[in-house]
């Protein structure tokens, strides 16, 4: 079975406020938009903005809670990248949840939530390469 | 900046519950593993399965719900395929969250939990393209 995931889908409330945060905050270009779901065709997989309750009707499932116990993460080519990064996504609507720091596995980085309060580490990661597709490979410092 | 996404980072309570989940349900091989988490190369980026207590503490916030407002897609080649992997899964821990079924949009899914409440759609869509490496791609049918 192929180690394969196609899409992330993200519950939202408000489209044209989480808009602003993925398309002026981290400068991404959607796919494809209408007015209950935003995708953007990422490296090698699709993230989806879609209304919360549009989400929970299709999982059939009810009271999908936020902040859920997850993080995304986004790496950036260099150390200097991670807070200005951060900064940028802030005043797109975002919230800082931790202002970039080096963790003890080595790198650097800090924590962002969208405007629906699902967390974003923007972290550089020396150890991780990062193709110029955007294709990132696990890696050990 | 580039359209990319590094981590996945699925909060988890117990690990080997966890890993039954993703390497016997999946078949998925782990990157790395350590008493706290598992790795594995996904599709362009990697898939972290993380103590939700360490995750708290990295992010800096604590009280992460489940099931949180989010939902993580895995296509399969065939529509007959649909429904044996949701079944598998269901087999190594998971819990059925919807019988797959035909969405008003086209092609064929259901909904999957897996042990920690993080809920998996395996879907089959023929309208977005997947490569022999895992890639895919958003399309419209």
């Amino acid at each position: 079975m192929q180690q394969q995931l196609s899409v992330i889908t993200l519950g939202i409330s408000d489209l044209a406020r989480s808009r602003r945060f993925y398309v002026d905050g981290f400068g991404w270009r959607p796919a494809f938009e209408n007015p209950e779901i935003v995708f953007y065709q990422m490296n090698g997989f699709v993230l989806g903005t879609w209304l919360a309750s549009a989400l929970e009707c299709d999982i059939r499932r009810s009271g999908l809670a936020r902040p859920g116990a997850f993080a995304l993460a986004h790496n950036v080519a260099a150390r200097e990248e991670v807070q200005p990064t951060i900064d940028r996504l802030a005043r797109c609507g975002g919230r800082i949840l931790r202002m970039a720091d080096a963790p003890p596995h080595g790198g650097y980085r800090g924590y962002v939530a969208d405007p629906d309060d699902h967390a974003w580490e923007i972290a550089w990661n020396p150890a991780w390469p990062i193709s110029a597709e955007g294709y990132v490979s696990w890696g050990i410092g």
